[in-house]
Parts: C-alpha cells; structure tokens; sequence
C-alpha cells in the first residue's frame, strides 16, 4: 500500500501518504471502488464527497441537480468497476437556516436528487444524515455488486483503448457558467444530469474489459491512472476523441467529471455496435496499449503534449 | 415508509419529511442500520457524519482522536445490529490551507484515528475521499455482516431492558470543556475514545436480543425510538442506570454520544456473568418492557419526568 498506483499530482501524493501511513489497516484504496469478497460474491462500494464552492454552486444548478449530480458521480466509480448498483447512503450538510423562499427545503430537495439518480440505475437509497454546515455537502457512499470486478490494473500491450459517449461538455459548460453566460442546453445537461454508466460498465465487463476507469479527472489524465495501475503506456489518437458538438479535441482530453468509462479492450474487439444497441450508448477505439508508462497524445500522427488533470474549478 | 417509527422531535420531523418524499425509492430508513440480504449473508451498513463545531471541536481532541472518535460513532450503528466489521469508507473535509505548526498533516492524522478504530474492532478503511471545506468534517460509513440482524423494532412485553458500559461520561466532560474546563481523565476518555460495542453486539444477538439500539441520542431518548419500533412501552428505574463516578441519574439518562447499546432481553435472561465474562463489559437491568407506548421513567418507584434527547453541544 505504500506506492499506490496513481498518475502524478499532489492530490495524488497526499493519498499516497495516507496509506503509506495507514499500510496494512488499509485495503483496495487506489482503484475506483473496493472490492470486498462477501457471501460468494463481491461487494463493491466507494465514497465521492461534493462540496458548495468546489464541485457545485447553488446558482448553477437546482437543488435537486445537485443532489443528482453528487449521486450520478459516485455511482459512476461503480459502473467502473462493472458492477450492478445495490443503493446509497448519502450525508446532506445543509446551514440550519438555510431554506430558500417558498415552500423548498433544500435538503429534501437534494435527497430526491439522490434517490432520483440511484432509482434510474435500479438501487435505492439505504441510509443517510443529515448535518449542519456552513456550505452545501452532498457525501455519497455507493455500494454494489459483482461476481467479476474489472479494476484499473489489467491493460495489457496490444489492448485497445476505448470510450464510452462523447466528451467535452461538462468542461463547456463550466466555461460558460465561469463567464457569467448560459451554456448550451446539450452542455448543460452533461454538466448536470450526468447519467451513469452502470449498463456499460456491465456490459463491457461480461465481454472481455482489461481495465476500465471513469473519467472524473479529465480523459487524458484518468488514462494515466490506467497505465499507471496495469504497468503499461497508453497511446491515445486525439483527433479520435469523440467531442459533444462545440468543443475541441485538446478540451475534450482536459474536460472533467466526464463519468464516461475508458476500457482497454482485447485488440480483436469488434462489438461496438453490438454495444451500442444493448447499452444506446457510442463505444469508440480512441487508442492503444504499448509496453513502457504513461499517456502519449498524437493529433494525426504527430506527439502532442496530454493536458494536465483537470482539478475542479479552482 | 411515510411513517417511520421515531420518538418525537424536529430532526426526527424532517427525516420523516424525507422518507415520505422518497417513498419506495428509500429502504430500511428509521434503524440504526440498513440490512440488505446478499449472496447468502446480510451487508449491514450506516453513515454517520461529524462537523467541527457541531459534534466536536479541535482545541478539545488531537485530530487522532477526531478520526478516532468519529468512526467510533459510525461503528456503533453496526454494533446495535449485532453485525461483524467488514471496514469503513471516510470522507475528510479540511481547508486546502489548514496545517498545524511543525508537521502534522491534520487530514493524515484524522484518517490514522480512522484506521485506529476499524482495526480495533476487526476491519479495515475500504475507500476514502479528501475535500475542501471550511470546517473539519468526518464523514464515515460502515459496512458490516451478520446472518441475523437486530433491529429496534423487536422488543416485546414481558422483555427486560438492559445496557451495556455505564452512562454520563460523555456528558459530564462535554459540561466541563463548555465551561472552560479541564474534564477528569475518565470522562474525557469517554468522550473522546468511545469503544465501538461490536463484539458486545455480536453476543447479544447470538443470545436472543429481541431488539436493540445504541445511545447516541440519550439513552430515555433513544429507548424511545426502541418503543416506537417496537409499538411497546419502555419503564426504566432511574436508580439502576449504571453512572460513571461523579454523574447523577438524570445526567446519565439524558447524555448523548454514549456509544453504549440498550438491549431488549426475554424475561428470563439471566447470563449477565458470562457477557461480562466474553466481552469484558458490564450489562445491567434498568427496566422492562410492557404494553401501550413511550418511555417512562421511575426513581425508587415515584414517576419523574424523562429528559429531552441530546441534541449536540448547541
């Protein structure tokens, strides 16, 4: 557990420094989710925390896109995995005065967000507290199932690299709201209705997924946790990049809480249209897997530099 | 799932509102834990969420003690289900900027108490998350097992209720440090490194507990949600509530964040020797169970009033 198989920064370094600290109390951190063999099958359960100011702001969304949004994110650590949902427990920190005009309590709001995005992937919501808080909280721990859990770890060369959905659009979204302007209806809904990709990720693990990540962190960077965690390197044509219309190739590989799934697939693999019709989701070969480390980007066969992590709107 | 079995109370009003919002898309709201059957066993999980400012504050406990005391908490919504530990999953919320003088990383420190208290009862932290926020926010949730779960709701007339440990610790040290004041060694212990109440949990639910709860709330207001659960009545005799040197009845029964278990035991249990003897706790009689609702307090015999649940340090 002391060198966790993380891409570089120093979010990452400070992870790697709780369980360098933690050492054998620790197990499973550094993949998406844990995988815990329970009753003759795997328990598959992650923690993803949004935070008032960090990942969200009250002006850009509803309450209950909030609450949406939050639920769709972690679960999304899940579909990564290709496990089935179970349900969630979620912590809402709210201030004890804050409610808004009208008949809305924000809190109630917010959980029928959550139960909204766990219903639409058949869990359900198991628990929950309520805090008090200066900002918004929305904590949400997502448990699942899977008799075969696909982790980050087993890309192999000759794999290809593939792509659920188009990319781009949160990150133009956010540029708009950043500006003070309206983003794009299309943009706007993968900013605030992110749906997750539970079906794919089942999917893609009943046939043959090597190693699978969402993209929370940015394409190219959630690419080099793969290479990082299967000790391979990965090599990603850009201009095969599937962008949301309105956004560039270089923006689509930086573009964050994506909640797409990347997949390295056996190099054979020819079933995404067969995908397509089981899942209505696009599965696209954007690149391959190489011995050696790290993310090379080319554009038409030229090395282009990867962008970095994307890391919230700070 | 619109009427959950609460004592009263506007907390209580509100998870009520949320329930009844959610309708079937929540399940096994109102126990201390969630119980979901899976591959042949129960996964049993909760979440349970600390702020700086409401639950604890820092010139009062090392952040060791923070984590530690936090996931203590958490733990003990497993242990009133009489559940084993699988592990935890932590959120930790600190400001980017917040570092103490020499090199303590608080956030590290927080997650080595977390780690401390799931190992001290068997399991390990399974996942974690790290945000930024204005105050220092623990958020835990704990994931369990048990083939025969307790909930609250078991408790029949005739039963005998008992408890675990002895009460008023966390309330008389709460009492000083609001004052300004040191706490004596013993009560601070109590507040501030709770013993999850895990393996006492386990034997009483291989022993025949009917229904149980742990006391987070006070232990009049939690038997209160016990009796509510259970559609029963719940009598307590003042004068046997076991009370840590230096605390009076009436503190003992309203203190909160005690972390021991009330238990609703058949009539005829009489092996308060042999738990002592496999847990090293002592378990005692304080009332018994009968028909019609609510809790009623006696002190040597003469009805008195049942004190009003805690409600953190306001």
């Amino acid at each position: 557990m002391t060198t966790l198989p993380l891409g570089p920064g120093p979010e990452f370094d400070r992870i790697r420094a709780i369980a360098g600290r933690l050492g054998p109390a620790a197990a499973g951190l550094g993949d998406d989710a844990a995988v815990i063999p329970l009753g003759g099958t795997n328990l598959v359960a992650s923690i993803d925390c949004s935070v008032e100011g960090v990942h969200f702001r009250t002006d850009w969304m509803t309450f209950r896109e909030i609450g949406w949004r939050a639920t769709a994110a972690a679960l999304s650590d899940l579909a990564a995995e290709g496990a089935e949902v179970i349900g969630v427990l979620a912590t809402v920190g709210a201030g004890s005065g804050k409610r808004e005009t009208g008949h809305v309590d924000p809190v109630v709001e917010i959980m029928d967000g959550v139960a909204a995005a766990v219903a639409s992937v058949g869990g359900k919501v198991l628990g929950g507290d309520l805090v008090r808080s200066d900002k918004y909280i929305v904590d949400v721990c997502v448990l699942g199932e899977t008799t075969r859990a696909v982790t980050r770890g087993g890309a192999k060369p000759g794999d290809g690299i593939w792509v659920t959905g188009a990319f781009g659009g949160p990150g133009a979204a956010l540029a708009s709201l950043m500006k003070g302007e309206k983003p794009s209806g299309p943009h706007r809904a993968r900013f605030a209705h992110p749906e997750p990709r539970i079906a794919a990720g089942r999917w893609l693990a009943g046939h043959g997924a090597h190693a699978m990540i969402d993209v929370s962190d940015g394409l190219a960077a959630d690419l080099g946790h793969l290479a990082a965690a299967s000790g391979v390197s990965v090599t990603v044509a850009a201009e095969r990049v599937p962008c949301v219309p309105g956004v560039a190739w270089a923006a689509a590989l930086a573009s964050g809480e994506e909640y797409e799934l990347a997949v390295a697939l056996p190099g054979g693999f020819g079933a995404e249209a067969e995908f397509r019709t089981a899942t209505g989701v696009s599965l696209t070969r954007i690149g391959d897997v190489g011995a050696g480390s790290g993310v090379h980007v080319t554009h038409e066969g030229r090395s282009v530099a990867a962008p970095a992590g994307f890391d919230h709107f700070r």
